[in-house]
């Protein structure tokens, strides 16, 4: 028995906001000082190293609920599955369902449930329920999936991430224009075809590391009220992934007997272009190799960062040949990797 | 290999707000209309239907990952384990940590994150992750556990529920004297002992019932914040329960070819003392029997109900010699079962 994705659907929001929109933003330093630079040199600065140029925000109406759904649907239609016979709804997310105007996170009934009664599955013995484990919720709900198939509780899966990171972001906080909202979704099942999961690891850095993505309040002390935003200490979490992703991702691939010669796509969590690079860039060098050209391919420039959603949402693009130069193929062994709040890191090795 | 709980450790907030403290609420109907009755008279009804007469609330300095963490130590403490062997940590809750006084639900980093963090847990290798399940996730986490241990990618998991539902009430609804704050937790691991999870089954029905417990404004029409609170359709959740608990605990007692007289206790998720009896009474009545007498073992009446936390904490209290009349010995067959939010229902059939 082999366990494998038999269909992939992913939701891109329809607004796009670029990064002109943010010219006229009020940016402020975490201290709440001002910062010495017009918002054009700020935008081209963080365009630079991030290599976003525009992201995606959900219309107000919908939340990240429906925008899971809108990738379930697909992931459904595409895996020509019978919906009544999935086993498992697993929905990776961080905040909820963040209506537009709100500052409440809604998570009772979970989104799994939310999703679910959205795709009016009737089967009671499909179950739903949400799995947070920041921006790697995603490839560890696959993970999941994996051992529920591989323990005899489970035979499809329904996994998705689901995001609206635009509902909670700091205005006055340069890092905010990296976030982005979005949906991703697979449909995992046993089977007798060739390939699938080869091997998966997971890690959970939360000794110094737990608090580096955190919720905090905004950049600017003249505000009165006491809500708070994501936040992130960009620097302590790029030196963190700098170090422990390549060796985690080695660690994984090593352990598959899959040589790295034969990995062909490499589709890592759209944080942030550089950090993204350099991790791969350093991932190779473990093996005393040169980063492949066209081996990591993007998304993060037309899409920002939409957290959970980014790896399923790449992979859908990719296999629906909707990314210039990128394609997998039969047979392609294929890297999931991502990074996070937790500080969470997981990969998989994967045969397509 | 068997699959055992080898420790369990509770936390039972400080302080104690008794039945008596409602009386100078103002209670509304949820159309803002107000009770023809005195707060007296309202407070005995519940307190007849509900069986709870004080419940315990968080100090305020305190969070749902604080008390996580008090209820983890506990039972790391009697499994006897090095909690770097640990392989998982997987926290169910239902709204994060919710401070005194926000309106906000923080998650990120995960509260899994948060307990390893404050476990001080070095080990990256021990995953952390939170599980959104309604009422029922801390048995929903057993479940997972026991899959993980079943594929080979967990030896030793930590399993915990937590909720401060004191920091997310309506004061002004009648429904919320209910809600309590606590956390409970357990040690699972592959043993070679005899006895531990026998069979389980899991349920989420979200065609009709997705909603019947919600996020909702308050009771109070006169207010002009768009805060939401937890909201529930008691009568609708009441038959609901009635009609499908006791057939899933049927399914899954007759799936472990345990006699029905051999069930020794039914630990239920501790909703409502009056809808409890009823759940029990019917699900002997499915085997033309009566209910034996102390089969069912309640904490309601001084804990109330703490989510995610009323069934570890019960058990726990009951290995503790904590619970007048009642003790689970070894070789006992007991029953965990659950229903809340989603709707979800699960139960597991354990042999201590």
């Amino acid at each position: 028995m082999n366990i494998k994705i038999t269909g992939t659907g992913s939701y891109i929001p329809a607004n796009i906001e670029k990064n002109e929109n943010f010219h006229s933003h009020e940016f402020l330093n975490s201290d709440g000082s001002t910062i010495n630079a017009p918002n054009e040199v700020i935008v081209k600065k963080f365009k630079a190293i991030t290599g976003i140029e525009e992201r995606r925000y959900a219309k107000s109406h919908l939340n990240t609920s429906d925008l899971a759904t809108f990738a379930a649907e697909k992931a459904i239609e595409k895996a020509k599955i019978n919906r009544e016979e999935l086993d498992y709804i697993i929905v990776a997310h961080n905040y909820g369902d963040v209506r537009s105007g709100s500052i409440q996170s809604d998570t009772v009934p979970s989104i799994a449930s939310r999703v679910k009664h959205l795709l009016r599955i009737k089967n009671p013995k499909c179950v739903g329920y949400d799995l947070l484990f920041g921006c790697p919720g995603w490839v560890e709900g696959v993970i999941q999936a994996n051992a529920f198939i591989k323990s005899g509780i489970a035979k499809k899966c329904l996994v998705i991430g689901a995001e609206t990171l635009s509902r909670i972001l700091d205005p006055h906080d340069r890092d905010s224009m990296i976030y982005s909202d979005g949906a991703g979704a697979v449909i995992i099942e046993a089977t007798d075809d060739e390939g699938g999961i080869i091997t998966h690891d997971s890690a959970t850095f939360a000794l110094d590391e737990a608090h580096f993505i955190f919720f905090g309040q905004t950049n600017n002390q003249n505000s009165v009220d006491n809500r708070r935003y994501i936040k992130m200490y960009g620097r302590k979490i790029y030196e963190f992934a700098l170090t422990n992703v390549p060796l985690a991702m080695k660690s994984c691939l090593d352990k598959s007997g899959v040589s790295i010669s034969d990995v062909k796509k490499i589709l890592i969590h759209q944080a942030n272009e550089k950090m993204d690079e350099a991790i791969v860039k350093r991932f190779y060098e473990l093996y005393n190799m040169q980063m492949p050209e066209n081996i990591m391919p993007m998304s993060i420039g037309k899409l920002g960062n939409s957290s959970v959603a980014t790896v399923p949402t790449l992979y859908d693009l990719i296999l629906n040949g909707e990314l210039d130069n990128q394609e997998i193929n039969k047979g392609d062994v294929v890297i999931f990797a991502s990074v996070g709040a937790g500080m969470n890191i997981n990969a998989i090795i994967y045969k397509q």
